[in-house]
């Protein structure tokens, strides 16, 4: 029966200097390698072999996908780079620092911005530093200016239908490497998880999520790699 | 204009211990790892950044792309890996250290089977150790048992006329991280190389050769990209 791996980057420069990210593009830290790393081993060990990746178009998520594959012998799988798997947009809380911004707009108010369901940070300043819309890598894509958890929702899910599923119902393994909130989309549409449940679902980084599915192609079982 | 940048992937363990290869699936040595950063920090320095990637389906040529295009900042161009750009298939040398195969069957064969342009080596036995006929990344292909240079063009070429000259006049800057010999088919048919030529053409490692195209899609130079 088809199987998912969903594994969430190791930690980043940012989440180590607890800055809100998004889409900024930062790298993993030593920490971060050797998360992914021991990701690819437990693939390896536990004999579950991805035949297919997918990943956002961020460094992060590219490279832990990168070193998970080298440890597990499977780096030459096909792999496709999307930006629909990119973490949330922060909009204008890109960047900052997390403490200080409680301390700025109080506990409360952060909260909300990155536990509520659909209500987005203030919008990123056109032209400011984290201002991604010229990257090429982002070329004919309207990037958004922020994202609420449903907004990223909106994204993640019609890829999901397009590209991914299809593939597991192929008969593939399908490893997806991505985000905490792109990886929230998909764990909430798969475990049919409510609006108010899935902001305080977290999704540990580099510890590889299995959904196992069933004939009818719906997911009959989530557990981590580790347990199984 | 449409920009072609090949790279031969960096040293492999068994380029450092002089044993034929061919498909057999080795990793690089740190030096290859070191060559393969260096390609990627004269592709950032020279402003020549790729945007589509094509590499063999071995892990030396993918980990060669992926650290070259992390230096360049581009892990998120679109990639594919194919089998047809893998090495020539050394068959039943595969494995042989160099000098002891010098020894056991002359000199003047071995430089007929590294050089000919035609002549493969002896086919690799079913079921010995570097038959790779069950590999997973193999399957729905039939693996060669030995290939000489000639074969190893029939098999690239095909490819290269289908998707990657394809990508090229679509306006991409293209990268290929491959072989000694999957490259120099390219090289053969790139810049018109005779039969007799071909085989003495040495491609360095890490050593990024560009290929400018002009209107017409036809190659008109060819030059190292650290003399640009």
């Amino acid at each position: 029966m088809p199987k998912l791996i969903l594994v969430r980057h190791g930690q980043s420069q940012w989440n180590l200097e607890n800055r809100f990210t998004g889409w900024w593009d930062v790298n993993l830290t030593e920490k971060g390698i050797e998360e992914a790393k021991a990701a690819g081993v437990l693939m390896k060990d536990k004999g579950v072999l991805p035949t297919r990746a997918f990943t956002s178009v961020q460094t992060r998520a590219i490279r832990t996908l990168h070193l998970a594959l080298g440890e597990c012998d499977r780096l030459w799988i096909p792999e496709t780079k999307d930006w629909r798997l990119n973490e949330r947009h922060y909009g204008g809380l890109t960047g900052l620092d997390k403490q200080e911004t409680r301390e700025k707009h109080g506990d409360e108010q952060v909260h909300i911005w990155r536990r509520s369901f659909d209500v987005p940070p203030p919008e990123l300043e056109p032209g400011s530093t984290y201002d991604l819309s010229n990257d090429p890598r982002y070329f004919g894509i309207e990037v958004p200016r922020t994202e609420s958890l449903k907004l990223t929702i909106e994204r993640v899910l019609p890829y999901w239908l397009s590209d991914i599923h299809p593939a597991l119902s192929a008969g593939e393994t399908v490893i997806i490497s991505a985000h905490g909130n792109s990886l929230r989309a998909l764990v909430k549409h798969l475990s049919n998880i409510s609006d108010e449940d899935i902001t305080e679902l977290e999704i540990p980084t580099g510890q590889p999520i299995i959904y196992d599915f069933d004939d009818a192609m719906q997911p009959s079982a989530r557990y981590y790699l580790k347990d199984a």
